[in-house]
């Protein structure tokens, strides 16, 4: 069928060669005439503008938004302007999904529909195919079925799950019509939410591995620091990256985000020159909070959130707190970087 | 080559089978001889006794042990009775590393090799192979190389890492020698505590999302929990067994943890009958307790593991007395299971 | 000076008491008649209505509403309604800060003045006064200046901290304007985050003193669960009533809500009756998402919330999911409640 | 009584000054003859050694030691040799409990008994007098029970708890027989893992605050940290050193540890100077691995351990690999500390 990709970076380029790939008519808008010009020698309909691309769809209209999360509410006021009742617009940025339930609203009266999908898959959806969480009304999302049906990643050589029998749901092709205007967002924001949770915990995991040899170190004498006890059971030199290999192969841990870890680790073993500032960009703040109007305990996702901000020190003001009090109820000097105090007497909390 | 496996549970006869398939020639012996007779029907060599089992075995021997934790010392000890200098004890179960590295200690003076195979596969391990993190001198472990590759799940379909080339490294069929004695039990304790983290962040994730229709519940009219806020948002009612299998296509959370998720959610879609009291046993604490004396942050790893404490209203007391303080400070009825309290007043924490 | 107070619960009646008992003229009105009654019987000037309390007051008017966070919009459209430009608003309730910001902004073109005002204080408010954390602007907060010293604690017997001298600040009274409209709740708020968190640390540690006796328990023979190891070191049977009251008594976490601890174990040693679904109110949820926003790690606020949702089985789902994946990966079977299975063979994580 | 002292840091020499004060009769002793000599000017019977300090008490003897955790286990059998049946060993120091047990079950042939005292009160025990958390046998204790009511802090001033009533209890005086040998020193950690918890309550809720004026400063551009959402409502510069004394008043969070909170803000408002790596001296860690053993849901205290450990970087392997596997999925650039990239196109997280 046909539709327009308005956005062309990485992830919208990508998504419209898949789309080309299965016989799709495809035409195209970027800001940056470059990108449209390298889709249209590769067999897209480039336009000129949000104007011109509107001229070059057949009613009803589909036009995909994949724009970054900050300019998707401008693009989708724009993109309305000159589509008619019956288009549709689907946004399939990283959009907070409370976004998506406003703008649904504020384009119904219109009667252009708003569709929102969520799209999981990186670098690698070119060829891997990009997983969909889609949310939006039962008429626009089922005319659109072929589109979601080309970008996912079908069933691929992925095992069937026991006791799923007939013909393929929506969901083991690697799409899924999740609910209304919303929906399809707040579900990838809580596949984000995980996704931090799982890195987080492999991340723990390895920096456990990678100080089993705190027995094999110069012990450091310091009142101040509880010196390691037993070091006779923490005599291990691990190979991280032959670990990460390793679990990769049988065991209960293997997943995608494993193969990255071992991915990264062969690549940068001693992961050299980075500095450990974990960015993160919305959806894991937005799964708790969510989690935390809905009232569902959440420790472990909201533990993933606060390391990636306390590893860009943004737990700096309450550790000098921390210090600060310490000084005062018992005269502890703080411990300097790469130092060691020395202190005489007892020196243990109050 | 030549080995014999002491316990016959599932694990142990499933080894058994896989190092047949390879042409290793097993001796057998369990408590139970109903076990050890299956396994000679399928061409082991049964074995009535320890000392029967020994005198089958040429010298040097090699004894796997696949049996509870509970039990493991005392087999140890019986076995190591048996044995003479050269020869080697795998432990194949779930011991606490620690233990590993006493009794290597204890084996020195007696020339008999303690080696320590962390092992990780359940049910699905007699076709998958299972992964192994080994630990023990490199003598021993060399030795039983031939071994540990058939037990191993091999390379597989498993796509290669990129940048790593040429012949395939032990890690790559599934198996690694980590280090020392008791390295592996270390490697396979912390690999179950990424567990413990992966399925927490699975389980929390899915919870959040079987709450998304909270807007759509009849309000609680309560002055003592939080009303929701904007309901407007939490207007979803999520397929939660589809979004499982959904994410095993071409997202970034696809893990095997996944899906088992989805197999459980297509054979019990509400999850009826389950009390959510989640058993633990033993790996995920030590490896908490590990992080501790290491200094090494952990919270997603440790949040995982209090959760399951307190599915087993381990937490009971605590919370008790939170609910006894809050009648101190400020007349706060406590809520009742099932039921909601009608309060007037000002009813907020003091 | 004179103000009116509207909302005559508990809070509202004791602040007319303390303001009354230091000379200030209280004009009171609730839904309820009899409080009104009540009130007037000991000073107070009775008000049949809304509008009949604005006019047994003299302009410039002050009104300090004292009514559930659920009416209190509305109530402020009230009150707003028969007042004039230069009259002041007080909302001592536990508004949400995100309503002070928006209500202030919604009541500028009117002239009336908008001021929040976070209280603390609780049961004891009466006798030791109300903390007070006050937003809104300069011109009407030190206006109802003589108000706030009123109702807030003073000085008392306090030791003054090291350092400050000279006249006493407003915050050594025990009120302070903390910034605009919205900021006193906003500091209420964290300060009840905080709140939950000291309460959390203190159950938490006393649930660990409870189960300080595991080792003088008949231990569960449970593959299920993992076995105390080292009973030899929990072996105490701790008073925990005699400890709260004990550490009221230079320790170093002395604190109000040890206090209320010592008193919630002396009314009832054995917390018989309370189920221990704990409510939480607000506050503490705010005071999350405002970390989230903000990108600050709070980990411990953070736990100590989801520690109350879960204590009310709102982690039901997921820990059922949790015993579903289990069943999945090792045939583990979940352990009853009030009961421990025997299984036979190997039981740990696969 | 009699009572010898050993070690005269800080607090042994204050502890010997409170016990002279009531009468008590002290000999002292320190590897440092300087410390020693300026007791005895102060009316101490001075000792030159182990041995001589042990002729100069009447049987039964009573020894306190005040030393270095890391240390105390030599001086136990120093002193042992040197006492006989009947007399009393006392640990006052930071030992684990664990050390108790067994140092208690080592004397036990000879008869010397061995009490484990956990002291809190830090620089301020000298005037407030010493928490007391006491593990022995009965008639240890018993005999005892002088000193220890003259190092407590008395009733004091302190409020007695609503309920109480008739003799005041030990724990009313500060001090408290727990239980066998081990159980003051268990009592004592457990105490000071709460302590862990109210301090990163505090300083969470603080960094907070200072964080609520996040919505006035100049936004960031970038891709890879989620922007500010609703910047309109963090637009309050709170004044932290003002707030920490507001809430010592009236709130229901004063503690001790907010009196000091207030008195580090005083001395120094910015926490100029102070890097923010703060120490931990194990009885935190000791109270996570009992929660942990013991089956015991302790989020709250282990998440304020673990940012202690973070503080100091102890959390960086963890937080490269998950920089290193964000590069792997999705080409994310690391952003460099104190400054922002400017990144095109969709930048979050897959």
């Amino acid at each position: 069928m046909q539709i327009a990709m308005v956005g062309l970076g990485r992830m919208g380029a990508n998504i419209v060669r898949r789309l080309m790939r299965d016989g799709h008519e495809c035409v195209v808008y970027d800001v940056d005439p470059g990108t449209v010009a390298a889709l249209a020698a590769e067999g897209a309909t480039g336009a000129e503008s949000i104007a011109d691309l509107a001229t070059k769809l057949e009613a009803p209209r589909t036009v995909w938004l994949m724009v970054p999360a900050g300019i998707t509410g401008q693009l989708v006021d724009q993109v309305a302007a000159v589509l008619e009742a019956g288009d549709v617009i689907i946004d399939g940025g990283n959009s907070n999904y409370r976004d998506d339930v406003r703008r649904a609203e504020a384009l119904a009266p219109s009667g252009v529909h708003y569709v929102d999908a969520g799209t999981s898959g990186g670098v690698f959806g070119l060829e891997r195919g990009y997983c969909l969480m889609v949310g939006g009304p039962d008429e626009a999302v089922s005319r659109i079925e072929p589109i979601l049906r080309s970008i996912a990643p079908g069933p691929g050589e992925i095992e069937r799950t026991p006791g799923r029998t007939g013909e393929l749901a929506p969901e083991e092709r690697g799409y899924l019509h999740c609910g209304p205007s919303g929906s399809g967002h707040f579900v990838k924001m809580v596949h984000n939410g995980i996704e931090y949770g799982i890195m987080a915990a492999l991340a723990e995991g390895m920096n456990i591995l990678k100080n089993a040899d705190a027995g094999l170190r110069p012990e450091e004498h310091s009142a101040e620091i509880a010196p390691l006890e037993e070091p006779e059971f923490y005599r291990f030199t691990i190979d991280t990256p032959a670990v990460a290999e390793l679990w990769r192969r049988g065991s209960v841990i293997s997943s995608w985000l494993l193969d990255l870890t071992a991915a990264a680790l062969v690549e940068n073993p001693t992961l050299d020159g980075l500095a450990g500032r974990v960015s993160d960009s919305g959806e894991g703040r937005w799964t708790v909070k969510a989690a935390v109007d809905t009232g569902v305990p959440a420790p472990v996702l909201a533990a993933a959130l606060f390391e990636r901000f306390a590893s860009r020190e943004d737990d700096r003001y309450a550790n000098q707190l921390l210090s600060a009090m310490r000084l005062q109820f018992g005269g502890h000097r703080e411990l300097p970087a790469g130092d060691v105090l020395e202190t005489g007497g007892r020196s243990a909390d109050a």
